[in-house]
């Protein structure tokens, strides 16, 4: 199989974070909660070590505002659900948010009465700090921004949004679930209140993991109220980080995988991932665009993106030909809407959708040329 | 390592369900949301497959009323925060419930006000259905009870709550995860209209797994919003289950574990699982009971409970007894509160915590024995 599907969850994993899981679940899954007994303290320590792990990543400083959640959506919905909104507040967002944000802000306007713009990309595709500050008006209270396309692969220029933010005494949600693992980020550095991310995709660990970075001092409604180990007698959640946020047994073995997997990126470096994927991206964009009767969208060729690429094939259902690559040419990729329905009306492909092809540090030059043959035949198969 | 914190988290989990996991990653661990390609099919009736097993243990018959989620308090969250409740009703929970309960209800008692009536245990440690009767009024809207105490392993009679709750009209949310895998337990037989489980205890199965049974019309307020793969173009959750309360990717591998160790389960017999620790428990309580200065809590030692013995020796304190029987004689024990503080006002242990020793399938009578000599040797030490 050839797998191209590697913005929906990266495959394969390391060896490393599958042993990694594997070993915590042989030899000490214990509860983490508290430190009575060795596999409890030995499961804390593997939880404590890729608390450090995350924020070192991350250049967070203060550990313990690194929060652990099942994926990148529970750390959205804490952040957008649990932010002190007040009626008639105002937030600036994007077209390019995934549903994981879109739709806790559309929960969060009719229930709490705020009100969004979604600023649409520019004509190279391209989010504009530009338009961001058109949005901002005298009741935006933050700014909500995914750091890459999930359908387009383009990348938003957070660092301008940061300063733009900062200047507006704005606070800054960042969404990193396509970024994470492979473009840098900062949170000190680049002044991103608020950084969501997933294990699963580009940090290399398994589905079921994921976190928030608090990189504020804003007091967030918690959205899962339970035990906390210590504290308990109090009838809320206690304010020290992380226990306010993160009640509810972790998962132990898949965070020892996680913090596999971001050894494994720290050792391969980030530059080099990047590199990779970029090379992948802009072989695939260049042969793809020679073939007649494709479209394809996002971020003009030269403007480096994230390792995706959405494109159509005049008039022929993306569906189908996700299927043809799956069954006849053994190519994963994905065809739809990707869950971010705001990007498709922005590209145009609101009604067809599209299939997206997208790289990760496993795959090669040679399975982009299957693929590119795949696709001339595919073509060559329906429209003549 | 002796581990007697099994209500903590099973240990050590069955080998299939760690092959399972493995094997999960190793293979095809794509992103479930959608069927474009093999892996992702492959791994969507992973989850499929878990989602029947788990409504077939539960006797649930709409099986896409299972909803997963990374652990039990992230399952009654949503049931208790997603509950339509008005200003003013009223619910009847016990002290036996976990902060998992209690918090959650504490929270909509200061944000949407209802009113909450705590049942105590009766001189026996049982929770009564008449002193439930009793609390209820006519604001009551529901019944939220523990299925068994993680303090005093008491048992709760579920079968006569849910008749009286079904009598009067309320709503009953179950929370069964210290009974799940060990306790037969059937939504509809029992008419249980929420259930939470854990899947990391009697399930066997890893941490990061758990979720909830709908077992109801009721709409719930997603805990949760985000991409659910169909029907993106909404701007809120879709009706249809599990979409509409399951989103962010789950947690594949886990889950397949899950299903792994509900079929160790099915397979072992819930009668024999109970037996065994029932066994354990029993000798265990006996022999407890013979040494001077340990006072045991929860029911008669004649009453059947689960593997969950809490106890004090004579003025220690209870967390100095953990370290002793974790340093010294390599015994894995809780002590304090185990977040239910409201168990531990009910039987006078507010102050001083309790030590918990709590068995599961692996454990065996040789080594209650060496616990008992352990805390024989222990008090002599401390208290001669």
């Amino acid at each position: 199989m050839i797998y191209f599907d590697q913005a929906a969850s990266t495959f394969p994993k390391p060896k490393s974070v599958i042993e990694a899981i594997t070993h915590t679940l042989t030899n000490y899954s214990a509860n983490p909660g508290r430190g009575n007994h060795k596999y409890a303290r030995q499961t804390a320590a593997v939880i404590d070590e890729a608390r450090k792990k995350v924020a070192n990543f991350f250049g967070m400083k203060e550990v313990e505002k690194v929060i652990f959640y099942a994926n990148a959506t529970m750390a959205l919905n804490q952040a957008i659900k649990g932010f002190p909104f007040q009626q008639g507040d105002h937030v600036v967002a994007t077209s390019y948010e995934h549903n994981a944000v879109r739709r806790p802000l559309e929960y969060m306007k009719k229930e709490n009465g705020i009100t969004i713009t979604y600023v649409s990309p520019n004509e190279s595709g391209l989010i504009s700090e530009k338009e961001i500050k058109k949005a901002i008006n005298h009741r935006t209270k933050c700014i909500v921004v995914t750091h890459g396309s999930n359908v387009t692969g383009a990348i938003t220029p957070l660092k301008k949004i940061s300063e733009l933010a900062k200047r507006n005494n704005l606070v800054l949600i960042v969404d990193a679930s396509q970024t994470a693992g492979v473009l840098p980020i900062d949170v000190n550095e680049m002044k991103i209140d608020f950084l969501a991310f997933t294990g699963h995709k580009g940090l290399l660990g398994p589905q079921g993991t994921g976190g928030l970075l608090i990189n504020s001092d804003i007091s967030l409604t918690p959205l899962i109220h339970g035990g906390t180990g210590n504290f308990a007698e109090l009838d809320d959640q206690p304010s020290i980080l992380p226990k306010r946020y993160e009640s509810g047994t972790l998962n132990s073995a898949g965070i020892a995988g996680l913090s596999a997997g971001i050894r494994y990126v720290d050792e391969k470096g980030l530059v080099n991932i990047f590199e990779h994927e970029w090379n992948l991206t802009e072989y695939c964009l260049k042969k793809l665009s020679n073939i007649k009767d494709i479209e394809i969208y996002g971020p003009p060729i030269e403007e480096i993106r994230l390792a995706v690429i959405p494109f159509t094939l005049n008039g022929v259902d993306s569906q189908e030909i996700a299927i043809i690559l799956d069954q006849h040419y053994n190519i994963a990729v994905r065809a739809g809407k990707q869950c971010a329905p705001l990007t498709h009306e922005a590209i145009g492909t609101a009604s067809s959708g599209v299939v997206r092809v997208s790289f990760g540090i496993s795959n090669t030059i040679e399975e982009i040329d299957t693929f590119i043959e795949a696709i001339i035949e595919i073509r060559d198969g329906l429209l003549t």
